[in-house]
C-alpha cells in the first residue's frame, strides 16, 4: 500500500510516518504547506502531487479539504479524513465526494476506542436490566472539561441500546442508585494520556471493558488501518463503525 | 414465568429458588430425590408432579435425565439442563428430546463468562495481527488444575478467530515473545471465586475485558436467564452462544 | 488459643467459628442471648461461662459490654470488641476496663482495609506534591450513603497527611483539576461487596492501591488476628493500626 | 536549586532538563562529551564548570567518574549518579567519596517503583501467612528477559520479609498452589513501557498494588527528587530506600 500522505510535516503526520515505517507500508509522498525535511518528497500543495497513491491519509487542516476531495476524486483514490473541525457547507463536500470515491471520517482514529464502543453496546444489550453501568475514565490533570469526549460517547453508545440518566458524581447520606442511572466518573491527575473503562455489575458477577491509550501515535496507527479498509470498498462515507462491522 | 426445579434441595437448586424470589420469578414445584423444606411443593420423583410449569431447570444428577425428558416431553416444557457428567447416551437422548421441545444445555450457565467468550472472539478479530494476546486468570489456592477450564475455553475461542500457540509462562534471558504466542497465566491465592480477564496489548493501546464471579449463585441467575429464552424458540438444542446470538 | 465467643448465635459470630475452624483455633464457649445449637458450650450470659479462654471476640450489642468487662476483668482475659454503636458512657467504661486487661476496639475489623489505609498514608508521604490522588469505590446498588464511610476514612488518613479539599465528582467545560484536590468517586451496582482503591497519578507514573472483600467474613477473620495480637500486649485500649504499627 | 547536569546532551540529560524546568528547578550547567546546544552552559568537560550548583545529577558513562568525583569533593556538591554499568574498583571510588560528599546510587531512579517496593513489604508483613502472595508483570514484546529485573527486586524484597519460592506458570492437572510459594507472571505484548502489580489474596480479602510507568521521563522525576534530598543530609552514600525511610 502506497500512501499520500496531508499534513505530512505536522506531529500526527510525523506519527503516521512512523508508524507506517514500522509497518512496511510505504509513504509515496506528503502534502503540507509548511516546508518540511522528510524521508519522502513532500509538495507544498496537492497541485504538485506526481506521485501514485492508493490512498490518502489526512491530518491536516479543514482549509485543505477542497483540492485534496478535487485530486482525490481527479485520481480515484480513496481518502481518509482524520482533520476536525469542519464547518457543515464542509461536511456537505465530503459527502459529494463520498458519491464518486471511498472517504472514511472519524473524529476519534483510536481503532481500540471504536472496538470497546462496540463491545459496550453488545455487552449492554446481552447483559440487560440485571447489570448497572458505569464508566469511569482518567487523563491528566491539564484537561479542561469531564468527563472526556470519548467517555460522553461510549455513554451514548450505551444508551442508544438501553437509555439511562447519566450522574456524575454521588454524595450524601441519601445517595441509593436508581436502577435507571449510569454514572460517569471522571478522574484527573497526572500525567494520564487518556484511560476509560466501563463496568457490568450484575447479580454476583461483573465484567469490565477498558482501553487504556500510551500516547497519540495510536491515532496513526488507526488512520493506517482505515485506509487499508478503503482498498476494499466502494464509493460510500464510512466511518471506524463501519469497518469494524465488517471485521466483526 | 413459572418454573419447575429439578434438584431443588440441592445447592444450587436453592440458590435458583433464591435468585427467583429476588426476580419474582415463581417456583411453581420441585423435584428432588431427597425430602425437602422448601416453599414450595416438592416431589420426589418428575411421577408426582401435577403443577403447571413454564420451563423446567435442572441442577441434578444425569440419572435423572430420563424421566425428566418424558416429563417434559409429555407436556411440551421447555428444560434448561445444568447438570454436568452426561454420558454419550444421555446426550443422544438430549438430542432426541431436542426435537420435540426447546432444550438448553451449558456447562457453564454464566451469563458473564459467556458474554466474555463472545466479546474476546469478537476483539481478536476486529483488532488483528497488530495486537498479542494474553490471559490472565485468578483462582482459590485450592484449586487443583491451571489454568481453569473457563480460561482454557476463552483461549479457544480466541485461537478459533486466531490460531495462536499457547504460554503458559515466560523465565529466562532470552524469554522474548513470539507473534505466534498467547500467554495464559494462573494466578492463584486466597479464597478468589474467579476472575479472567484478557488482554490485547496494540501499539500504543491496550483493551482489556474482565469477568469477576462473586460465588455460585451466578449460574442460578444464568439458568433463570436461560428459561426466559427457550420461552421464544421452537424445538431445538440451544447453547449460551445461541442465547447471546439472539441478543447481539 | 482458645476464645470465648460472645454473640455466638448472629451472623458474625457463626463466621468467626467457621473461620476459628478453618485456622483450627478452638472456641472454648460462645454466649448469646439468644438459644443456639452450636458446636460448642453456649451460654446465655456471662455469669454463666466455666471455661477457660484466652481472649473473648465480641460481635453482640452495647448493652452486653458491662457482664462482658466484669468477667474479662474478674479473669484477666483480653478482650476484641468488634461491636459498634456505643455511648460515650460505655466508652468510658471501656477505657477504664483497658487499665486492667489489654482491649482491642475497631468499628471496622478488615486488617485488608487496615493495611490499605496505612499504606496510603505512607504513600500519600513518600509521593508527596507531585503526585494527585484519586479514590474510588464500589459498592452494591442497595448501599444508600456514597462515599462508603471506609473511603471517607481513607480520604481523613490521606488529609492528615496532606490536606486536600474533596470533590466528589466532575462534569462541565471548565472542569480542571485544582493541584489541592482530591477526587472521591463512588460506582454503585450490582452486588459488589465492597472495593476501594486509591490512585497516585504523578509525571509520568501512577501507584494503585486497592482493597477487595468478597463478604462480611474478613471481619471474622480481623477478629481472630487482633485476639492474638492482644495476648502479646500489656493492659490499654488498642486498634487495628496498634497491632499493625508494632507488625509493620 | 542549582543542578549541574552530567551527560546533559543525552536522552536521559533532556529529560532531566525537561523535568527541571517543569518544576522552576534551574540547570546551572550540564557536562557533556558531545558538544550541545542546550537553554543553559554545556561544558565539554568537569574541568570547564565554573558555575555554582547545589547537587550534580549524573546520567553519563561509567568513565565520567573520576572527574566527577574530584570535583564533587573539590567543592563539596552531593552527586545523584544514576549512571549504571560501573566496575567494582570504581564502586569503591564511590564508596570513598561518600566519605566526603552525600552520593546517592540508585540503578532505578523512579521514585513509584522504589515506594511500590517499600509498601508490598510492608503488607507482606502486616497481612502475614493467610495471604498468597503473587506478582505480574507486563511490558512490551520487545523485551528479552522475563520477569523483568524489576519484578524480581519486587520479589526479592517481599521474600526478605517471607521466604517464598518463586513459580513462573502453572499448568496441569495437579497444579494446586503451595503455600510456601510465589508466583512471577509476566504478560509480553504491544509498546507496555512497565507494569508491575503485587497481589496479596488472603481469606475473603485482596490487596493490589500497582505501579505503572509511561515513560522512561520518570527517571528523570526522581533523580531530581534525590538531588533534593541530598541537600539535607551528610556525608554517606545513598540509595531509594533512604530517602523513602526518612519520609514514610
Amino acid at each position: 500500500m502506497k500512501i499520500l500522505l496531508s499534513g505530512a510535516a505536522g506531529r500526527m503526520g510525523r506519527a503516521v510516518a512512523k508508524r507506517a515505517a514500522e509497518l512496511g507500508v510505504e509513504i509515496a509522498a506528503g502534502v503540507d504547506a509548511q516546508a518540511c525535511e522528510l524521508p519522502f518528497p513532500c509538495h507544498r500543495s496537492f497541485a504538485g502531487v506526481t506521485e501514485q497513491a492508493d490512498a490518502i491519509i489526512d491530518f491536516s487542516r479543514p482549509e485543505v479539504l477542497p483540492e485534496l476531495l478535487a485530486w482525490a476524486m481527479a485520481h480515484h483514490v480513496p481518502a481518509v479524513l482524520a482533520t476536525t473541525g469542519y464547518t457543515e457547507a464542509q461536511l456537505r463536500e465530503i459527502d459529494r465526494a463520498a458519491q464518486v470515491i471511498p472517504v472514511f471520517r472519524s473524529a476519534n482514529m483510536s481503532l481500540g476506542v471504536a472496538v470497546l464502543r462496540l463491545l459496550a453496546m453488545k455487552a449492554a444489550k446481552a447483559l440487560g436490566e440485571d447489570f448497572d453501568i458505569e464508566i469511569v475514565e482518567a487523563h491528566h490533570n491539564q484537561k479542561a472539561d469531564a468527563p472526556s469526549g470519548t467517555a460522553l460517547a461510549l455513554r451514548d453508545a450505551i444508551c442508544s441500546v438501553r437509555p439511562l440518566r447519566t450522574v456524575y458524581g454521588r454524595e450524601g447520606r441519601q445517595a441509593k442508585r436508581s436502577p435507571d442511572e449510569i454514572g460517569v466518573h471522571a478522574l484527573r491527575g497526572g500525567t494520564v494520556a487518556g484511560e476509560h473503562e466501563v463496568c457490568f455489575f450484575g447479580p454476583m458477577e461483573r465484567i469490565r471493558l477498558s482501553h487504556s491509550a500510551e500516547n497519540r501515535e495510536v491515532f496513526a496507527a488507526g488512520a493506517l488501518r482505515a485506509a487499508d479498509f478503503l482498498r476494499g470498498v466502494g464509493p460510500g462515507l464510512y466511518s471506524m463503525d463501519d469497518m469494524l462491522e465488517i471485521i466483526m
